[in-house]
């Protein structure tokens, strides 16, 4: 109970006294690990399995974060852009853990088993954009979605995406990968009526300016299903699609 | 029957001959108006009612293209990004229509009933990000949605945002609008654990460059479930938004 | 007789005296009308009639310089962004003219007549494109092409551009005019083996930057038969076109 | 046969079952090599040798992928932005491959005969540039044309670059490749009449900006015979220029 | 006594003589170590301790220019940017020497006592942005200001920026650090009355362009208490902090 | 009493009833004229008066606005970057008003009499920098501030801002606005020991960028007590200065 | 007398007294119109005629600062960006008054006689850029120099400006003005040995942006004798020009 | 004689035969070493020592280039942008040489002796502005001229620029160095009344963008007296500075 508005209702309805409301307002959500604060009441407030951004960790700071998550109840927590090291750190502290190698990902405890028929699709143009759109799909199963993946679709050989536009037109929420011209999600956005989430990858030379064209091409989409997220940004993708997904639920 | 594939299995299955399926291929499926050509399948390939970029068009275009829709078996059309004028020429041509003030937006026929008790919410910044936010919210209630509206919310004054955190963090979709620093989809992406598509405005001046520093902004988002359209793009927002919420009929 | 070199094979030869070569080598090939130089000896140099960028010059002057041009020996001249305005002040100078109003071009004197069975195809995205599209497909006329139109087949529906397919892949040269994301000459380029010139257009709004987005797509392209020329120059992807075709008379 | 329209016409002949239809339909026109789908059809469809990108793969995967087209029927295979260990691995393994030092190229099987009497010019402005011409040279010459070479011949020597003249005169398409302030194309494209293809280089410091300083130039050329590929992209000219010298075999 | 008006007064005074005024015009009011012009009363003119910015200088060098300015009077020297190792060539030259490592800064001799009750506040957004705050919380903890730290507030989790409210609202000006979309001071501003020195950071990836995204956003702040320095330039934020803290001494 | 914080310790002290705390945090701190929020308790939580920006409303909105300001107990309201008119409708209305021309500023009520002896300096670089500046100042004196100008002393003509050094040196905040290079901040920022507020202005043409060159190049001051608000912010760089000032209240 | 130096030494050679002196120093070099102060003893200091930056001012404005120059002992004024206007209103005041129209300067009062054999030679690309070399080439007329014009002579037709090779190769410095892509200052700076003002201007389209890539482009001349000045500023090139020619009177 | 005129009058001179003119245009001045074409007549064009661009070449090229030059009768070759070892090279191969090290400029032969009583004075702001304006004030030295330097003089402490305003004030030509915001060249540039040739460095970080904002902030100098050349490029500017220089000799 750390809103406001929950401790203030508790008061009214007699549940806490006046003072622990106050310490509670006072008290912090999180275990403090010196170098890190570790929010563990985070999955209550949005409902998803805690994820670390491994990038600016070393393998022990991480490996230590998602202890106390697991240590807290959480039953999955997945270590994004870090090394095959996080992995074997994980196992030598006595943590369940698996290393997706192409999308960087290291998963402590179990994936959810999946309960829905519904599923993802995930798309990439060439095999360089692969790392960005396996992190996509490795972050989706691991927040409890099926994934598919369409992989090496790009627009120069049109057939090649239209070979596989069963599989697209099937989903619940589609990723798309490109970088160069980004010119990929117009093409599957105009095929499909679900939300295409496209994420530019820095994937080119150039006059790409490490994914800068991608982005604004994709911003500029003339298929009215598309919405964009940062360069390389294949986690921020997998989660909002694994939101669309869920979305099927309710 | 646009679809090759599906002019095959007809083929295949007897159902029409050799010759008609040539026929098929070859015909275009749309009514060429000369200045247009309108495309009066695409609501069975996409799943929505048929959309009219009204920037472009004269008065009489855009009303030309709704009553070959309407005719086509349409049961609404909306013109996006019109003046009053189109709504009255509209009407003039016998068409039950519906001007949006400040959305600039004219329906054409009837919104169609909401079957959902879910809601999209639609939030802005200042009051200067009104006209955006309505073409979002115009066009989610176009396409089927229920629609609740937070308006001048922006971070400079959390106090109002957080006063109306309840609205916002019961929708199955949330649109936010906003200019300037474009901080607010951070914030309520921060609250919320639904898909947030942000919207940048073109509200603001100096370095603001008309929308560049809010969309850049938006896509460094520090909120996993943020992601972007294009600059003053609320129809696009309303639209993606209105995909998500539908995607809980299923 | 322009080139140094060809006077000064002419004095070895004693065909023509030093003193007529340094008087050749001093005289001006173009006639001075005060507010322009008119080079009238660029058709040899470049095997092409001449073209006046009527844009920043008044109807007057532009027509001036195509009297000039046609008293010496040119039998077409192009008029290019102008108004209906130059050329009804050509037919009042005694002047053969035609004006195309979507081109903004102005025919002064005879089209060629063609004598290739070859063909270029001007391909574009959206109606809006359809100036920029209209320019180069009429410059490529002028210049003695055939020219075949695949207008308004946009990559996010994508049976269109399928269904033009045959026009498209018969051509010995493609223009591709295409505004906000940019990405129909990548689905084109990867359809064909000949090349094809690609014309970012101004059509758009916000992260377009006015073809910005367009022109760094382009150069981004995934195909390698797309080379681009600078925003909204329609003329010249149909003068580039027009050479290419061309190159097929040798 | 992978294009569904061949397809459909086999069926209506009676050359091909309903049922191979189908499974050609389904089938996927490439061999896949587990890292790599190797695109068998490919020069069919666009008339020239396969082309391996050969930047982001290791010098096995390079050279699996030749030997997979050479089995199914290429002639010649050319290895683009490779080191020389890749021409060895070739060897290695029982290829016929030839390395091309300064255009970081390797030549696998055998360079067609040149049957035509025609040939491109490659241009540059500088010895930094050279590089990126030789790439562009040596695509053109396994791509079956005759090339001749004016290199070091920068705007700010005049001369020297007339004192070329006759050589850029005489080709059937120019390729100028230029960084700094990439003035050579406009200067070039003044003096002929056949397509000049302008490649950017990422030669020069400070306000260069790796490149873009000289694309922006050249897309503004003022003469008109000149389009632009991508900074440093001398595979891509190379190859339009071979397919404009191609097209005199019409 | 540097000042031409203050030499001026003191030749018309009668205190120096003309002679010496001109010589005096003449010195220079620095001791010159070769590789660097020590500016030894530079205190006076601006009324701060020196700042020795270490980045672009040798262990040695920064420490003789530091037992230059405490040999001509400074009590306290800070050598920002700097590494450990100066701390250590400090000590050994026997100078008092204290080394401060998430904000890089060597302080030299004694940092002056507080006197005033009030403090500054320095806030930051993610553990990344923890070096930037570091340099200017230190930096004004040695230009004698109270300083307290709120780290790790940033806005997509608001509840723990709202906890820390006391802290902030309390302080006689706030530095806040913020990379990626740099939306934190714009909340802060929104709560405070007094300055708001805004610190982008260059935390974050892809289209965060290594600051620029916060520092254009922060200057579009729509909170009126906010102004902007430089990229990661937690020195100039602390510095004018304690500008502003000291005005509360008059 | 608008806090959570506030009504929560009322609730505990039973100062207030639980019934009338659920109200109160439920009741939204303005009043809703419609067209706009206005926040009546915000002059408490800030501690300044109200603001209206004018650039985006009608002359009657802005009156309306200050009318309901005035009436909930504001002395003294400014409507920014407004015409003449605005004043003239609130006298109309029965308000005090004066226009300030050059600052486009409408001061409604009086303007708080003077208390300290300290002042602000405002800056400017040319004459036409002064509208910023007066805005600055304006709002500055307004805010309850005393105010001294240093106008067209900018830095290529160095003797002419020597010449009023003394001013510039004397205050307690310095405001300086400058166009083109913006390098005014840099040489008066030298000068002085307190804080200096540099706005670029939008001065300039062509390299100018409508104000960017003149930002960028604040940013990258070589004197530390320079921060920088947006282009052609007067109101927030006189708004901060004021700030400052004030705090020699304390 | 206004500078520091000058009047200390006055003092120590008892030419003047401390008062005048502490007088001296405190009164300002110029008349104060109102809305203008008159720098009347800058001639003095910079050695050339006073000019006046006409475009943010009204005639009137700009004619009361030239005859108060003129009353000052200016025997030559000059008004840039102003209209024919200005000339008339000078005229009615009494002033001998010249409008040259392209250049859009206004002259007062006597260009000084030129005595010099050297000429400064003003060189452009197209016709469109004749005003601003005409502004280059007027300002260094009314400064004293010789100035000859080769204009028209773009790099896409070499051999116009080589035509005009005696002419550039004479001159003491060039001012070169060129859009677009901003190429022919390289070429002549690669044919002299003096130096090379470029002007880059603002002519153009698309990506030109308005005169950056050709900004950018000279910023990069492969010539070592090319120094660049703003956008469009025929003023500032012609003056550098004339300082260079004058320092041949050395 | 390289130059057509020349050898068209000798061929009229009967000073050479028409079969030596048609070699002699065929002939090419320059020496080829394979690596580079060494342009031996450079200096007669041009007027100047050759110079060669060290940073692309090896030590042995670069000192073969020289040695050539030296042999063809250069007395002295600048070898910029290159190492110690160059100078070692130079030596063993028993040329004269000297090496600058913060200029990194290799001296081969003698500087000549200068004549004039002129000189140039090289300014920077600060100490790591320095390497550039060495490479400036080094060319310069080569190339005959009296160099003075006034270093470590940058804005924001005025008094040390102006307590150098003497030997600023009487040099013939000024190159101003600077990094970050880029204002001493406007400060210099209105002290004086000779062309300030500006360099803008590479020195500063954030948004200092390596450079561009510093190039950006010159280019708006409100000073008539600033022209601007490269990032970074001193030999540039020093190059421009000696032709200046040299003016006086006529």
């Amino acid at each position: 109970m750390n809103d406001p508005r929950d401790i203030l209702e508790a008061v009214r309805d007699g549940t806490i006294s006046v003072e622990d409301a106050e310490r509670m307002l006072r008290s912090k959500p999180y275990v403090d690990l010196g170098f890190a604060k570790v929010d563990t009441q985070r999955r209550t407030r949005q409902g998803v399995s805690e994820v670390i951004y491994g990038a600016s960790k070393t393998p022990q700071q991480s490996v230590l974060i998602a202890k106390t998550l697991m240590e807290n109840g959480s039953g999955c927590v997945m270590i994004t852009r870090c090394s095959k090291e996080v992995c074997e750190t994980a196992k030598s502290e006595g943590l369940e853990a698996e290393f997706r190698d192409e999308a960087r990902i290291c998963i402590i405890g179990r994936i959810p088993e999946k309960k829905r028929a519904s599923y993802i699709c995930v798309v990439c143009a060439g095999t360089s954009d692969i790392p960005v759109a396996e992190e996509a799909a490795v972050t989706a199963e691991v927040l409890g979605c099926n994934v598919k993946r369409s992989y090496d679709v790009g627009v120069a050989g049109i057939h090649r995406l239209l070979s596989e536009a069963d599989t697209i037109m099937g989903a619940s929420a589609i990723v798309v990968a490109a970088g160069m011209e980004g010119a990929l999600p117009s093409v599957v956005g105009g095929l499909v009526s679900v939300p295409v989430i496209a994420v530019p990858t820095s994937v080119g030379y150039g006059a790409s300016f490490e994914g800068l064209t991608a982005l604004l091409a994709m911003m500029n989409s003339c298929a009215s299903t598309v919405s964009v997220v940062n360069i390389d940004n294949g986690f921020g993708a997998g989660y909002i699609a694994s939101l669309i997904d869920k979305r099927g639920d309710n």
